[in-house]
Parts: structure tokens; C-alpha cells; sequence
């Protein structure tokens, strides 16, 4: 243990060092399996020296790869105790204390987004995707409650059956389609919903289709609005979107995951206005926005855990023996797995050590240096190499834009070589690997943009110069590239 | 980071007591969450000590509960570093060393199994019941190929349909139920199929079942055979049922989330010769057998991870950007899932520290004590309080019996009145706190058995003299109980 914290130590502090690659090269590794003996203590610390040596820097504040960053010290000790204990959150008395936290920490989370205090609950899932997966699950058994026994074909057998139906806007996470495809309602029955021109979903467009499919004879059922979408990091109006749900009877549900913890603790109107509490379910990733080491993902009920239960419960005897008037009793029946680690413990402990006034600063740092930064880029001056083009304004914190190298000129609007150039640059650049940086596209009702850089600001290690040098590193990238190949931007060689 | 390590070895130490409450008694817990500033450093741990003390001792050889048990150290090194790299393995390029590793362990692992090497391949999931869920989901896509698009509904629309069906056994795990849950198939449509007097599932009812599912049009494509069931031990005939897949063209998965290391590194005949290779799927949980902390579960398949991409993947673009020859690019996207802990870096540090022949030593050595423990229990002498009983030969490592207080009589079959001790001495053992133990029930040819002892074999720090003390201390129990009042156990009593 002790020689475990001395070599984490050091990993922190060089992860931190202004040098220190953020993807190393990996030559040869020796990962083979022992047939007999193990190496034990005296191989053991190699090992994790190698593997430290090899891994993604995410301490550093030049990963600007994902939505998630550098984890936070408390949140790695809390992974640390969480494994060091090996407590499982299914049933109450394989860990009182963590069904206890877990159950503080929903509702705590469940009190910032306004859903009513003493009946709203949340349970912690193995990633946004899962915690998704599980709120369509739920909204589709509860709608189709015949599903849990007789399954489509049962329930179609029996008489008229209508396509049940799913909206969700063009920008938000493919997670909503994954679980329309395990749910058996198919990727044809997810209506994707167009955005505005910040890629919000357009909630007139959402309506339409709503009542098209009723037209048509479809069963629409659930609605995913996204808080934070994947790419310009859009909010979807959802009071616009809530009023649609209401009068059409449909099951809303907020995709948080990114955006999540804007929407909890902002004190910026843009975001701490929004009526989470017009929702039936919400997603929130404590393990991007509030630094809490992969995975910690909350899915928050409005009605509770008993919505949960009566879709997927099946009370299996063996392992949950009921009978107990205590509500946080056999959780793992609620959800689709059995087993869990109880991933709350370290968010109750992030939050305990931070406490809430540290989020709101972290998350008003994150956005501050967003909107900096996308200053910074379209101010910043052209010079022999290309000019800057921001490719939307920041909706939130993730900052979207263009380089553009001179050889493809200047047209006053984006162009496909410019999606080419990009991904030149973001390849070298990643191969290089003292920055990490991230790539995307999104269709917005003027069109498909060409690809451009997407940086998602998330790391209170972030500063203005780290954005600064990574504009430079851009600039110097296409340096380098043009003197291998002069043509290399050419619109024509792609 | 020292101060985490000198709380935590000392949490170690005093778990490892001898005397160290199994389920310590939670009294006044402080779990608010500071409004506005944190407790920092000085309070946190305070905290930690607070939550190490309230949390079930899953390092006492008495903690017999489930089919976890103690994690080794190592393990717990494993899991601190995962959470300290906070490397996700969605994408190659966020974690390459997290994907090297998880191929190398997948691929060993499947070469254990017998499984077709350079073809075969793993992933781990957050627990056995999503490995097996995938398992499903994958074995449905391919062979329903259409609902992938058009789910249920779109596929129904355009003609004649029959039922997807799935074949378990009486005692195998609930994940396929709410597999089938999920998946839209029902549960009407998972066939429980009756097992031997071992609790093994009988391979001509599961042929029979199959053939009649057939003559009344349904369609069964999905066998699920138990190695290692929950409550017995057993392990399902996977050479008969086989067969009967082969015939009938079925998916054949093994959900070997308990037994599968005995089946992967046992020299014992019993479980080294299951022939793991015959299935297409396999589930195996290294945080059961194995003492990685939770959760580490790998889903093996036989023909690698392409039926998987197939079946599942969406390829978002934002994401996944493709276009690489590397087959370990994107594996996020042959799951349902999204951003994805690097799970095998905990076991393949454990492998590399213990070697494979530790393994078969831990596992030859929870064996062993299972055939003792189960010899223990029938041959202890009846005293003034009661006489012990097997309700099974030990399967595996699992041994299931009753303590039968003398108020009961000496019946030669197992009576209703059995269980109903057995639910009360349970209850008050595990709230007296000193052991956790656990209850079950299953049905055999010869009807349900009354609700017995079941407890799993796992830890390495379990002994003979572990087992004699739990038997002491139901005995114990029992006499207290008839203390308080001397009808408790009375059969008309419940």
C-alpha cells in the first residue's frame, strides 16, 4: 500500500509535468500471462510503472480528447475505497452504507434539478448509455406493460398493435438509438428530430412529427431532450419540448450526461434556468463535468425507484428475499443488473470534500474559458499558415472550430477541404502526442458542416495558455505538414 | 496519498480481525452534503474511516454471503490505478494500453476455454448479467437479422412471425429473464427448462421443449447453460445441449459467471473437461472466483468481436471516427454502452502477480473445502438442540444444508418447517452481525425444497475452522432464540 501511494504520487506529478506526453508511444510491451508462477511484489511495481508509462494521460491538462478530463485526488481515493471495500449495491445488506449513500446522493442531485423532495430517487448506472437504456426500458414497459410478459410478439398476436415510437434530435448521443435497437423497437422507429441553427432540438419540428406518427398509426411514447449534446454541447428548449410531451401523453426524458451538472449547480440563467423538473427521468455523469474518475453516471427518477421496479423487477428469491418495509432494499432488482458497485460513494465523497460551491466555480470556470477560448479563436490573426473560423458559437463548453490552411483560400463560407484539413491536422497532432485534441461534425439546417475541431473545456487545470498553445501546436502542425508536402491541403488531393 | 494508504492498511488489518464485525451496526451517520464550502483535507478522513467502518467486511473469512468474497490486495492496487489513469476504453486512442490489455486477457482467457485461437475474443461489461444480456442481444441480431432496423414491429408488419425463444434452465440465473425483458421478447417466451435431481438441466427436456416449441411455431434460437448455478453449484451438461444446438441451429450461450474459472483452470476433472469450447458465448466473472474487486466480468466470443459490431454497432461518427486497420479500434462500439472502464487492467495485474497456478491452487483449495464443509455438516452429531442435513451434494463449491431444531422431529424428508428455521436463524445471525450468511430455495424433480443454508466457498482465507464456527454459532443462534421463546421453532408457530 505504501509503495502503491509513493508510485501513484509520482505519476501525478509527472502526468502534471508541462512536458509529458498525453498519448506516450508504446513500443514493445511485455504483457504476457505467467503459465505457473506470478511475478509478485518484486515485478509487480514494474508493471504498474509500465502500465502509468503507457496510459492516456487525462492528468494533463493538454487531454482535451473527450468529455471526461483529469479525475480529481478525492475521486481517485474514492475509486480506491470503493475497490478496497468490494461492497455490492444490490440488495441492502451486502452494504448499508453504500444503498445509504446512494440514496443521499440521488436525492440530494434530485433536490438541484427540482424534482419533488421525498419522492424523486436516482440510481447509479455503468455509464450515461446504461443509465439511458434503463429510462427507455422503464417508459417502454410502463407504456406497454403487456411487454414484460408476452414480448412484441406476444402482445401483437393478441390484437392492433401500434409502432412504438421514439424522438430524439439529430445531435444527441447514438446511446438512445443502441437502446432502441436492444429495446426491439428498431433504429426505423427512433424519429430524429432537426435542431435550430445551435443545434437545439426545434421543438415546432418535434410536434409535427409527434402528431405525423400519430397520423400514420405509430405509438410515440418517449422523447429524449439532451442537455449538452455530444458535439456543440446545445441545450434542447425544454420547456417547449415538456409542453409537446404534456399534451401528447409521452414519456420525457432528459439526456444529461454532459451537460448535466450545468443544469445543477449554474448560477448562469442560460443553464440554471432549465426546468430539469419537466422531465420523467434524467441522465447525469458526475464522472465528466465534476471530475469523478470513470464510471459514476446517476439516473434520476421523478416518480422513484418504484416506475423502475414494476418494469424490471422480477424479484428473483435467491438473492432478494423481500419482505422489508426498507424501500432501499434490493435496488439491483430495479435495474438490469444484479451486482454494482456501489459508484456513488466516491461522488458523496468528491462532494463532501468540495462542497457545492466548488462545483458552481468549476463549472463557471469551465464555461468562462469557453467563451474565452472561442474568443480567442476568432480574434486570433491570420497569418502566412491560414485564419481561425469558429464553427458555431459555444452553447456551453465545448468550443468548435476551423484552421484553415491558406492554400484553400477564403471563402466567407465552410468548405469541404476544410473538414479534410482537419482531420490531417488532428491525426499529426494526436500522433505527436503532447496534445490530445478531438474531431466532429454535426448537420445543422443550412447543411452538413465540414469536420472541425471540437474541444470540450472540462479541466480546472485548463487555462488560458494551455488553449493558446494548442492553437500553436495547430499553426505548427500544418507547418510541419506543408514542408513534407506542400499539397497537403490542397482541396483537390483529397 | 500516504494518509490513504495507512487508512486503508490499517482498515485491512482490523477486517482481518478475528473479531471484526461482518455487518458492523450502523448508528447516527452524518452523510450531508456541505452547501457551500467542503470539509477539505481535514475532515475527509474522518470520513473515510467513517465509511470504512460502517461498510460489510468483505475481507472476514465470515462474510460467506454471496458469491464474491474477499478481494485480494493486488486487486485492490488494480482497481486504484484504474481509477487513477481514468482511461476509458471506448476508443483505441483514449486508452491504447487499456485495449492492449483487454485483448491479451480476452484472448487468454478464450484460450482456456478451448476456444478457436486468433479467432475468438473478449469484452468485459460492468457485471455477468450485462455480459449475458449483450450475449442475448447479439445472438438475437444475427439471427433476426431485420430487427436491428425495423424491431419487432417493422419486422412483424411484414409477415408471418414466429416467437423468438429461449431455453434456461429452472435454476440458472435471472439476467436471461430480464434479458428477455429487455430484448422485447417477453418472459412468457424464456423456457425454463426442469434440471436432474443434481440441479443440472436435463438435456432431453431442454431437446423436447425445443421440438415442441417448433411443432407450435414458435422460434427457438437461444440455449443458455449454466456453469456454476447460483444456488447449487451445478453445472449444466454442455455436451448434451450441444447437440441438442447443433440440431437445431441455437445459440448456445454459457453463462459461467461463478463457475467459469473452475471450468477454465481446474485440473479436476469435473470442471476442467466442460467443454466450454462448444459455445458460442461465454460469460466469466473474475471478481467472483478469482477475488478481483467488483466488477470485472469478460463475455467471450467464439467467433470474436464481429457478430457483435454487427449486431450492435452504430458507428457515430462523432465517436468512433473508423477507417483504421486496427481491429482493437472502437470496441465501445460493439457494445451498448459508451465510455467504458478498462476493467481487465485489475485482472491481468492480478494474473501477472499470482500466475495461473495460483488460481488452480485457490480454486482446488475452495473445492476442497466445499467436500469438507458438506462432510462436516453429515456427519456433525445431533445435540439436545437439533441434527444438521444436506439439502445437496456440493456441485461445485457451493454447500446447501439445514440446521433442524429437535421441536421439528426427526423426519427422513425435508420438511416446510425446515425452512422456516432456517429463514429465522438467518435473520438473527446476520443481524448479530459476526457471520453473513445467506438462504435459498430451488425446485428439484422431487418438488421444492424447504429454504436452506447456502453458502459459497471462495475466499482463500476460509478454513475449516471459518466453517466449524459457523455451524457453532448456528447452533448458537438457535439456542438463543429458544431462550427467548421456547415455541420459535414450532412448526404451527409460522
Amino acid at each position: 500500500m505504501l509503495e502503491a501511494s509513493r508510485v501513484f504520487s509520482d505519476y501525478v506529478r509527472s502526468s502534471r509535468d508541462t512536458k509529458a506526453p498525453v498519448i506516450p508511444r508504446i513500443d514493445e510491451l511485455d504483457l504476457t500471462i505467467p503459465e505457473k508462477d506470478g511475478i509478485g511484489t518484486a515485478g509487480i511495481w514494474d508493471d504498474i510503472q509500465t502500465i502509468c508509462g503507457a496510459a492516456t494521460n487525462t492528468w494533463s491538462e493538454r487531454f482535451l480528447y473527450k468529455l471526461y478530463a483529469s479525475p480529481t485526488p478525492i475521486g481517485v481515493v474514492g475509486e480506491a475505497l470503493i475497490g478496497l471495500l468490494n461492497n455490492n449495491a444490490h440488495v441492502f445488506q451486502a452494504s448499508p452504507i453504500g444503498a445509504l449513500i446512494e440514496d443521499r446522493v440521488g436525492r440530494q442531485l434530485a433536490e438541484l434539478a427540482r424534482f419533488p423532495v421525498g419522492t424523486a430517487a436516482g440510481l447509479t448506472f455503468p455509464g450515461g448509455s446504461y443509465s439511458n437504456m434503463h429510462a427507455l426500458m422503464v417508459a417502454r414497459n410502463r407504456r406497454f406493460p403487456e411487454l414484460k410478459r408476452s414480448g412484441f410478439t406476444g402482445a401483437m398476436a393478441r390484437g392492433e398493435w401500434r409502432r412504438p415510437m421514439i424522438f430524439t434530435s439529430a445531435h444527441a448521443h447514438y446511446s438512445i438509438e443502441k437502446a432502441a435497437v436492444a429495446a426491439g423497437i428498431g433504429l426505423d422507429n427512433v424519429v430524429s428530430v432537426p435542431t435550430d441553427a445551435d443545434g437545439r432540438m426545434d421543438s415546432h419540428a418535434l410536434r409535427m412529427l409527434v402528431e405525423k406518427a400519430l397520423a400514420d398509426g405509430g405509438a410515440p411514447f418517449f422523447v429524449n431532450a439532451t442537455a449538452g449534446t455530444t458535439v456543440l454541447g446545445a441545450f434542447d428548449p425544454i420547456d417547449e419540448i415538456a409542453a409537446v410531451c404534456a399534451d401528447h401523453g409521452l414519456w420525457l426524458h432528459v439526456d444529461a450526461s454532459w451537460g448535466g451538472p450545468l443544469a445543477l449547480f449554474s448560477s448562469d440563467d442560460r443553464f440554471g434556468g432549465y426546468r430539469v423538473d419537466r422531465a420523467d427521468s434524467f441522465t447525469v455523469n458526475p464522472h465528466k463535468l465534476m471530475g469523478v474518475p470513470l464510471q459514476c453516471s446517476f439516473l434520476l427518477m421523478r416518480d422513484g425507484l418504484a416506475p423502475m421496479r414494476e418494469a424490471l423487477g422480477l424479484g428473483a428469491s435467491y438473492l432478494f428475499h423481500g419482505g422489508s418495509p426498507n424501500v432501499l432494499d434490493d435496488v439491483g432488482d430495479a435495474t438490469m443488473g444484479c451486482g454494482r458497485r456501489p459508484d456513488a460513494i466516491k461522488l458523496w465523497l468528491a462532494w463532501r470534500y468540495y462542497g457545492t460551491e466548488y462545483f458552481r466555480r468549476r463549472l463557471a470556470n469551465a464555461r468562462r474559458l469557453a467563451l474565452d477560448f472561442a474568443d480567442m479563436v476568432s480574434t486570433r490573426p491570420p497569418t502566412a499558415l491560414g485564419h481561425w473560423r469558429l464553427a458555431a458559437a459555444p452553447q456551453s463548453t465545448c468550443v468548435c472550430f476551423w484552421f484553415v490552411p491558406s492554400q484553400l483560400g477564403a471563402h466567407p463560407t465552410p468548405q469541404p477541404s476544410w473538414g479534410d484539413a482537419t482531420r490531417l491536422l488532428c491525426t499529426r497532432l494526436n500522433y505527436l502526442g503532447h496534445v490530445l485534441v478531438d474531431y466532429a461534425t454535426v448537420d445543422l439546417p443550412a447543411g452538413s458542416l465540414p469536420t472541425f475541431f471540437r474541444l470540450p473545456l472540462n479541466s480546472p487545470h485548463v487555462t488560458k495558455e494551455t488553449l493558446a498553445s494548442v492553437l500553436c501546436a495547430i499553426e505548427q502542425t500544418a507547418k510541419a505538414l506543408l514542408d513534407e508536402d506542400p499539397r497537403c491541403f490542397d482541396a483537390d488531393k483529397s
